[in-house]
């Protein structure tokens, strides 16, 4: 393949975009723009993330036989403006089933496609549902250089697609992914790469997506490491970016003959698990001349950081790709919804966010004041619509059913949903969306009101530990340099203020201890026996237990929020309602 | 295996339980009685549904080791009361992976196990989340008869384990189920298993689960049919059952002598896919002399029939099985809370339903008489508690907020989710579940109020379509051979009365003509485009269409309620909330 000295080098654009489902248009348009910087940035390989003609994941919407159509047909335009440059694109291919695919186009022509061959279907992914696995692993020659084209999953194991290619003589692997964030995965991520391409001897171009969909955000974060697992390059992360690097594919050629039990260029395993396909698509680079680029590495940064920039994307986009403008949030006063508002303001900017107190008669002055002083803070509009009456109609018209009852948690749940009947009211009237501010230590435990804090469209951070919450209020007012969210706010201790003098710690246990407990349970599947025997106090985690098992039905009925850790609540943990196991 | 004249006949028992979900306890002691039933009926083999230990289907608590070991324990609780008899039961099984299993329980010892060979992974099924497959195909020797042991989906394929289990010898082929109620599902079934019975000129027996479990209804109805495909015995629907018939395994073995290209006995496929093995347990019964008994054939029903019944159980077993006694349903004096508070009655009886009437200002006279009259026909408790003053306390709440605006579809969700907060308020300080009475051409369409007539514990005719509600309504109305359902309440146009005059005909197609586009886009995949193809209204499609993709988001925050069609929403049907595909 190479004659003389090797002096090759590749030069790869990654283009880490912000999709979304079933946008066919929108989707197009993005990926043609990234077409026309490629071409003047004269580059060997442009790539897509996975599935970026139709958007990732696509669910059920894969059975529409129309959707699929019309995916190939924005496919074909894509196809159509690659005159000069060679491009890997997700798409969704139907033939004798549905895959998902990555074609290879080279000038003006649709050269080959690649379907994935490990499906994921753990957590929140269901693949097996919708695709049929590939069989096959293509080298492909492009501009001289032995590329192998794989996606996501493919690269996650040892042995997989990417090692069959490498052995046939890929010299750089292209992973087009949607990987989807939880906090800590980047490091994961590019821990596994490194490994993966030091153990093939090869460069590893990893095209992640960016953007929210429904409760998931994919990261970005796009990576370039060499042959040797050193980073090349690293895109934004939550963001859109266009990752340019000259991979030196000189160097792997002679890392290869270096190494004993590898021949080069014929080199291959013995019985591949799938076979080896090769196309030569062309032996030279389009372009010879080209402009000097330097490639970026982009800074990892920290958890709070990375985890608040994760609920501004999540949120943002739900909110924008599902056609909303504006948002209405409860203010209690509390740290929740204070950081709920602040996220808000960072997605859409102040004039976009209303804050609505509902003060009630258990409600301190205190509430109200630091309700004020946030929005003031942080420029938003803030409605003041206090409860008072509707609660004494309710208390009225429910005299006669109640009649020998003692108050309870009924009259609590009857104040947290009149709450949010209101919000949900002026969402009605102005085409607002409402926020929820529950947490996930609530989310939990249940302690929270089904139709009252609950309701809303958009769980903020139903994923995010109340311990994490305070975490993220101090981040950020780090980031303002300034108290955005007041300090009386995150000093006080909770409450829910829904009967005289309550607090969150007469019901609930302290949340330092409880949000570990919580994990162990809810991420980790540890049973009740063993996280006692790290020794948690008995009682802390039985009740925890007891009441993370008994709100099944409460988080049923929740709007959907943003993942952020390795297990939220939603598609990623599926629970039976009707279920007796109390072995726990 | 046999020596002179084959009179062998083979008694089998299949017990169809209603297991429980965790409920392992529970689960054994119903195991435990119909081994003393099954030892004194003399049988050759008793079977058990698929994951009788444990409940079907468990879910993400198969990831919980605890209740793996949980569910060992109790097998083997099981095991030891086998004395003189042989099982075949369904448990979890784990090593080096989780298996959908059967144990297979003679005499006192755990003879083998069987794993699963097909996993479905569509529609609401996702056991390739879970579970590894099965790779051998045991044949069992018990009674000196041929057995293949089979779980549920394994025999749905022609030349599947069951194929090369009868080419290995097995005589009869066992199917331990837990197949999903929909309607039309049991002749299907019925006739697969005879065509399956024909092929592989085996006996079938096929032991379904019965029962409720969250959002499906597991329908009973085992059945046994010969090597000719003929019927031998029918178990009962949505009832617990014990299926006992005496199988002529002699005539399968003179059957399959006349077969050209069979060999007795050896009789094998050429490379199977999955290896036999065998093990014999006995070649001779534990019992020869066995009391007589004849086998019955429950008879299928008319439709109407059969749909009640599954929402009876589906509605019953939710409630019971997750602790509850009463239940509380808005009557608006609709059909739809009518079946609803109808069905309720037969599931838990006349003393544990309460109706709750709550007229507003734009409620006619009749919907208060009409609820009343069907309170009375049913026997239940009605209490009225009217909206107005709760409303006009809104009202002058938002008065401010809402200046210079005028009433829209607001005003009429501020009472329906009055009614929802009212609802849950009885239900929070009595304990009763919340019965919600939204049809599926509501849920598909949204017209609906979340948080309003949504709001509740378990939504009962969220699959059933406007058009079926009358005719189940009908059908209950011929089976009391009176006008429990007042003839009034079916008779009246269908409105939401959240407006003067309101009709639901001002915003939805006629049901009649809606509901078939409803079945065609929703549980069919049907495009829009291919629905007008078929003579419908363009604009009645492109409406209906539309409806369905802008509601997503609301029947994410609904209650489960029992599927009865080949697609309910819930996690039948997954589809994103952000969706931009319009092309529908």
């Amino acid at each position: 393949m190479v004659q003389g000295a090797d002096t090759r080098r590749f030069r790869i654009a990654m283009a880490q975009l912000n999709t979304t489902v079933g946008d066919f248009e929108g989707n197009l348009q993005k990926m043609l723009e990234a077409v026309e910087r490629a071409k003047v940035a004269g580059v060997d390989l442009l790539t897509f993330p996975e599935l970026a003609v139709c958007g990732y994941p696509p669910e059920d919407l894969l059975f529409k036989s129309r959707f699929i159509a019309e995916n190939r047909r924005y496919l074909q335009k894509l196809v159509e403006a690659s005159a000069g440059i060679t491009i890997v694109a997700g798409f969704a291919d139907a033939n004798d089933g549905i895959y998902n695919a990555a074609a290879v186009i080279h000038d003006g022509g649709l050269a080959d496609i690649y379907h994935k061959i490990f499906l994921p279907n753990y957590g929140v992914f269901d693949e097996n549902r919708y695709f049929r696995p590939g069989d096959s692993c293509p080298v492909y020659i492009i501009a001289g250089v032995g590329v192998g084209v794989t996606i996501c999953e493919d690269i996650w194991y040892k042995g997989g697609p990417a090692s069959v290619q490498a052995h046939a003589g890929a010299e750089v692997i292209v992973n087009i992914s949607a990987s989807p964030y939880h906090f800590g995965k980047g490091n994961t991520r590019e821990e596994m790469i490194a490994t993966r391409a030091r153990d093939n001897t090869a460069i590893f171009a990893y095209n992640n997506l960016v953007g929210g969909q429904d409760e998931l955000v994919f990261d970005g974060g796009s990576l370039v490491l060499d042959e040797k697992g050193r980073l090349l390059a690293r895109g934004k992360q939550f963001e859109e970016d266009m990752i340019l690097a000259d991979l030196d594919v000189a160097a792997v050629a002679q890392a290869r003959r270096r190494e004993p039990g590898r021949q080069k260029g014929a080199a291959s395993q013995k019985d591949p698990p799938w076979p080896v396909t090769r196309a030569t698509l062309s032996e030279k680079p389009f372009n010879t001349e080209k402009p000097s680029i330097s490639p970026r590495k982009v800074k990892t940064r920290s958890l709070p950081a990375e985890i608040y920039d994760a609920l501004v994307l999540g949120t943002g986009d739900y909110i924008t790709k599902n056609g909303f403008k504006k948002v209405l949030i409860g203010l209690s006063g509390g740290v929740d919804s204070s950081l709920v508002a602040a996220i808000a303001v960072d997605a859409l900017g102040k004039s976009n966010v209303v804050g609505v107190a509902m003060p009630s008669r258990y409600s301190s002055e205190e509430s109200l004041s630091d309700a004020e002083l946030l929005a003031k803070n942080l420029g938003i509009r803030l409605l003041n619509i206090p409860i008072e009456r509707v609660f004494q109609a309710y208390h009225d018209t429910l005299a006669e059913a109640f009649k020998e009852t003692k108050p309870d948690i009924t009259e609590e749940n009857i104040q947290a949903r009149i709450r949010g009947n209101i919000l949900m009211a002026l969402s009605n009237k102005f085409g607002w969306l409402v926020l929820t501010t529950g947490n996930k230590s609530e989310m939990a435990t249940g302690y929270t009101t089904l139709y009252g804090d609950m309701a809303g469209g958009f769980a903020v951070i139903k994923d995010v530990p109340k311990t994490m919450v305070y975490e993220l209020a101090r981040y950020r007012n780090e980031l303002a340099e300034s108290d955005l969210i007041p300090s009386s706010v995150i000093d006080k201790p909770p409450s829910a203020e829904l009967r005289p003098e309550q607090k969150d710690s007469d019901t609930l246990p302290p949340y330092e201890l409880l949000d570990p407990v919580l994990k162990a349970y809810v991420e980790e599947d540890k049973s009740v026996e063993q996280i006692i025997a790290t020794g948690v106090d008995e009682e802390v985690v039985r009740r925890a237990a007891r009441l993370v098992d008994g709100s099944e039905y409460k988080r049923r009925q929740a709007p959907p929020g943003v993942k952020i850790t390795t297990r939220a609540f939603g598609r990623d943990r599926r629970l039976p309602i009707t279920n007796r196991y109390k072995g726990r």
